[in-house]
């Protein structure tokens, strides 16, 4: 199953992709988000009403989670690349949830950035709280499904302006575009095996497989459960590959560029960037 | 005005606190929240019933909020303890929303943990968003109010354990103790001459005042009002002054022990520590 939301921010209408047909999820159900993932969601579109979807705005295929949890430095070549050694451990920051938006919104460039950069992420959600779990087979018992995110970033705010605590070049509004869909594991075969891009003006930048994780999706949901707790609808980025800006073998965006990243099964983001 | 919320996790009553009286909110204003607070809360307690609230939990004075944004080595001597130089801005780490227990609640000594640790902090709630705010007067306007926190931090969990990210040892269950009230800004004569201290099983910890904070609260609202965007009812912790274990002059915590943290004119919380 595809869960995505449309209609504009705040009147977003709940809806399943389900063998090529959009389902009309309105109703009893709510929103996609922690309550719904926790019963669940839904095991079948019968009953509910075709819709078109065509002119609709795809918004996030979430609702606002209580948290962004985002692990750093997660592929050995994207280390190399910034000038860091591969960690040990996972390395955890956080974004504010209010950085999220749909997977064709605009993108803000923030006032007095000169260094904005992508990063196309794999994003998990979770299906029900996650504390102190036993084993990374419990770890995949608590994903409600799989989402396309550009964890953009500002690097001077990031690295130069932080003290070292990247939150702060990570939380500019509008800098966690999400989407299109939300994808229910059955529909991914191997979650470690997916081929992760991104583009910017259709020209190719990041090209990668999840495989290139230091620490798998069971490994980190694991290993963090040891250190907080997950909440149902939560959201979990895992990290991105080379081939962003910060390297130096490409330009920064500017307003007027066009930002996509993707990934294998999931769909893929395409923002237009503007000046903030 | 002083706010506070009453009753067991999930089924909390708001209530007011005025001139030595208690009146039950509940009803039509919802929750202490950010719609609340952006709202303008409640001018006056007239028509509101009187209420007593002996024997009832004291819950957190706010209900959980879409991010906890904090301020890491805000205080001098607090950095020179950590081994830190003052920064030159100040530097942004978050917390899970989730962390947050009221000022009596059981704080847990996570799995694992050698090193859990205390943080007196002035905490301050938002009464609207703000985003690229022009000054910092206009900064002291978004201000709903103050409250206390105890920024528990698990020092090896963030310092060895982290990659240098703090949030991995910020974020551990019950990390966030905070109350027991909202205090509205015309109850504080000077937010930046307030008394905070730490108590250990009674014995004195930290004891400082705000006036030393590099950074103001008016400074950090508006400085990080260009980096990212505040939501009402966001939470942000402002950091805390010398005194806490990591410093080498007092033990960590441990199963057992009762730790508070208290400012002037706010209030103080004390809370027993178990297990996890």
């Amino acid at each position: 199953m595809k869960y995505l939301r449309i209609g504009q921010p705040g009147y977003e209408t709940p809806v399943a992709l389900h063998e090529g047909k959009y389902y009309d999820l309105s109703g009893p159900i709510g929103d996609i988000d922690g309550d719904f993932l926790a019963r669940g969601g839904v095991r079948t579109t019968a009953g509910f009403p075709e819709i078109d979807i065509a002119g609709e705005r795809i918004a996030p295929p979430i609702a606002k989670p209580n948290a962004i949890v985002c692990i750093g430095m997660n592929y050995a070549a994207h280390c190399a690349e910034s000038g860091a050694e591969p960690p040990a451990e996972p390395v955890v920051f956080y974004k504010h949830p209010n950085t999220i938006v749909g997977p064709h919104d605009d993108v803000q460039i923030p006032r007095g950035s000169t260094r904005t950069d992508w990063e196309v992420e794999l994003g998990v959600v979770f299906a029900k709280p996650a504390s102190y779990l036993e084993s990374e087979e419990a770890a995949l018992d608590v994903i409600a499904g799989f989402v396309v995110a550009n964890d953009l970033s500002e690097r001077e705010f990031q690295i130069e302006r932080s003290g070292g605590q990247f939150s702060k070049g990570k939380a500019c509004p509008t800098f966690t575009p999400l989407g299109p869909w939300l994808v229910t594991p059955d529909e991914i075969d191997d979650v470690q095996g997916l081929r992760l891009w991104s583009k910017v003006n259709g020209e190719p930048r990041q090209d990668s497989t999840s495989k290139d994780m230091i620490f798998s999706v069971a490994q980190i949901i694991h290993h963090m459960s040891q250190f907080m707790a997950f909440d149902a609808g939560d959201l979990l980025l895992t990290g991105t590959p080379e081939g962003v800006a910060l390297s130096g073998r490409f330009p920064y965006l500017k307003a007027g560029d066009t930002v996509e990243v993707g990934i294998e099964g999931l769909g893929a983001t395409k923002n237009p960037t503007v000046q903030a």
